[in-house]
């Protein structure tokens, strides 16, 4: 159990002692005079899609009592059946916290009916946009002290009651974003909630929370798109010679147009805000390209540094970007291995590199086009680089570096 | 040997008999009527970096005598000690195909110096750009007839002679670009010299290979640096939000800044054809995002299919983009094992794939925040994924589907 859900039925009351403490980045943001303790011993889930489903999957045996809904009698069933927890009936006690889990449309009507009807309880949801929910629920007029926003960032390519797991947010993120109206206690209640279904929470503003995924998330598949999008008119030789620069850019661009445009739609001036950016960005590198044109060497003040920063700026970027474990990103070292392309083989690479005591960070594999072997990148911490390669050759393995 | 070097001594002779072949793709754009049998027995390289001494290495071994040469004794010296040839000295015999494997910038000027060194002998290049150097060449008034541009797809994070390997070009494609002019015996050369490395021939104009690389290689690389440079002033809580979308989309945007304002400034005006289009594509997505603005529910006419289209194109052409060994996507299955982040975890797990005789087409490895726990996903073939599953759960691993 997660080390502030201590005792039942007491949210939102103010509590002197030791101070809860959530974990990773956030703790030295908690409030430092009075904590809250935050109960979770009754929990009502509305929406038993993938999301719902799994976070009822993820509680229920953590000593909660879940109860659920869904307007599908035949996906709450199915939910049930899986473990999630009981059908919700109308002569349930009240529950502390409910979860709202549908889809991102209808997410904001759903919180409000979900606070009207349960004039204790706290109320969360798990959309993956939340200015527009606190938005709407302003506008509907819904007591927002009891609202608090969450999103947790996991997720599977299916969908469905019956795509739920129980570990499906073991480790993610799981942004808690309170309203300016929410009150403490309640807030503690959801960061409970995603720490109880294993997740590492977040806690942010509306704002700032949609501005980092339309960054680290929008941005990101609105660009694979676009470059995936000039492929279409390409001849097939051309399109051949694609390398393993282009599969990871244009990877997520095989994403579901129904989904992206739900996604892009709700978090529409954030996403635009870095896109205009970006396109103010681009247009200087295409004036730059203009400048130059067919001749390199003409006279063409200034493109150069413009194509130079597009590049130092983008270094810049990535370096930001944390690596594995929530870390600062580490710069590993690479091994590089020649493989024939059979059952086993790697498999086999890999068994040697464990049988070294060497941990493997990340493994990259690269197949060759119209050959029948692969080359393997194994990442590993700088200093096992040498050692590893000397041993892998020793072992007899094709070695690059 | 490639089965099209049969003799040697008669570059350009026409000679009636079976057509030699390359392989793969290309066969059937051959000269139907009339053959150029290739000869390789004395190349030339100018120009010992990782390339040319790659090159060396590759085909040293396969028959045919190599000279070097480098601006840099100290340069050349080392590529002949790593056994990529002998230096080449005034008393050499001609040479019957000469290699330009220097910086892109100075492609042009070497290729026309060697041209008016050797009138007898063939001259390809390795420049990863290539209109603009037939434009040098012409404004050079060099002998075009004994130029054939060529482009190995192929090169490592580090450069110099140190780094060159003999595989480096092992099924890798290497497109072979003729000017209007290039003698087709020449041509046979060229495709001669890249399967003696080892590499797949495609053959393209200038035009043609300009605009391919500019879709596949150029442009992901402005558009990973401009979403990685979004990134430089974003909050460490949000970048902390990242997942792999991110990671992947922004691999590559880790590139030398120097490197690929020579590479953009050489091929500006195919890079700034396509970026074009894509602007004008953004521009479309703004201005939807605009028009919905912070209301999702606002009469946008056309906002949202603007949006659906932009990801529906995206998936059309990301299909387009071929599998391993140069065939056409196929749509893998994907096993998805929760696993200890332990050395030698994921050897065993391959290993118990291997043992279970089914091949694995990829592999991709996340690890998760603030948990000693990755998520290992194996793509295999469709028709192996419910076996698979059966048996690694059978086997005790934690298997997500």
């Amino acid at each position: 159990m997660p080390r502030h859900v201590v005792a039942a039925g007491d949210a939102g009351q103010p509590v002197r002692g030791p101070l809860p403490r959530t974990r990773g980045r956030q703790r030295t943001h908690l409030p430092v005079e009075v904590a809250y303790v935050a109960a979770l011993s009754r929990v009502r889930i509305v929406g038993t899609g993938l999301i719902g489903t799994s976070i009822g999957l993820a509680i229920r045996d953590r000593g909660v009592e879940v109860s659920l809904s869904d307007p599908s009698p035949t996906a709450v069933a199915l939910a049930a059946d899986l473990g999630a927890g009981r059908l919700a009936t109308d002569d349930d006690p009240a529950p502390e916290l409910i979860v709202v889990a549908a889809p991102p449309d209808v997410t904001g009507d759903v919180v409000a009916q979900q606070l009207t009807r349960f004039p204790q309880a706290t109320v969360t949801d798990v959309a993956s946009v939340k200015r527009v929910i606190a938005h709407e629920l302003a506008e509907a007029g819904a007591d927002a002290s009891r609202y608090v926003g969450g999103h947790p960032m996991a997720g599977r390519e299916r969908s469905g009651a019956i795509s739920g797991r129980s570990d499906l947010f073991q480790g993610r993120p799981w942004v808690v974003v309170p309203t300016s109206n929410s009150h403490p206690g309640r807030v503690e209640q959801v960061c409970a909630l995603a720490e109880l279904a294993g997740a590492v929470v977040t806690r942010m503003e509306a704002a700032e929370h949609d501005a980092a995924v339309a960054a680290v998330s929008h941005v990101p598949q609105v660009a694979a798109s676009l470059v995936a999008s000039r492929l279409r008119e390409l001849p097939t030789e051309s399109v051949a010679l694609a390398g393993q620069g282009l599969r990871d850019v244009t990877r997520i661009a095989a994403s579901d147009p129904a989904l992206w445009t739900q996604i892009l739609v709700g978090n529409a001036s954030a996403v635009r805000d870095i896109l205009a950016e970006l396109a103010r960005d681009l247009g200087g590198v295409v004036a730059a390209l203009d400048a130059i044109g067919d001749n390199p060497d003409a006279l063409a003040p200034g493109a150069r540094g413009v194509l130079a920063a597009l590049v130092a700026d983008g270094n810049a970027g990535h370096a930001r970007i944390p690596g594995k474990h929530g870390l600062t990103a580490v710069a590993y070292g690479v091994v590089t291995v020649v493989v024939a392309d059979e059952p086993g083989t790697v498999a086999r690479l890999l068994h040697d590199i464990g049988a070294e005591g060497v941990n493997m960070e990340d493994l990259h594999i690269e197949h060759e086009v119209g050959r029948q072997v692969g080359i393997v990148q194994v990442s590993v911490v700088p200093q096992a680089v040498e050692p590893l390669i000397e041993a892998l050759r020793r072992r007899g393995w094709n070695v690059r570096d």
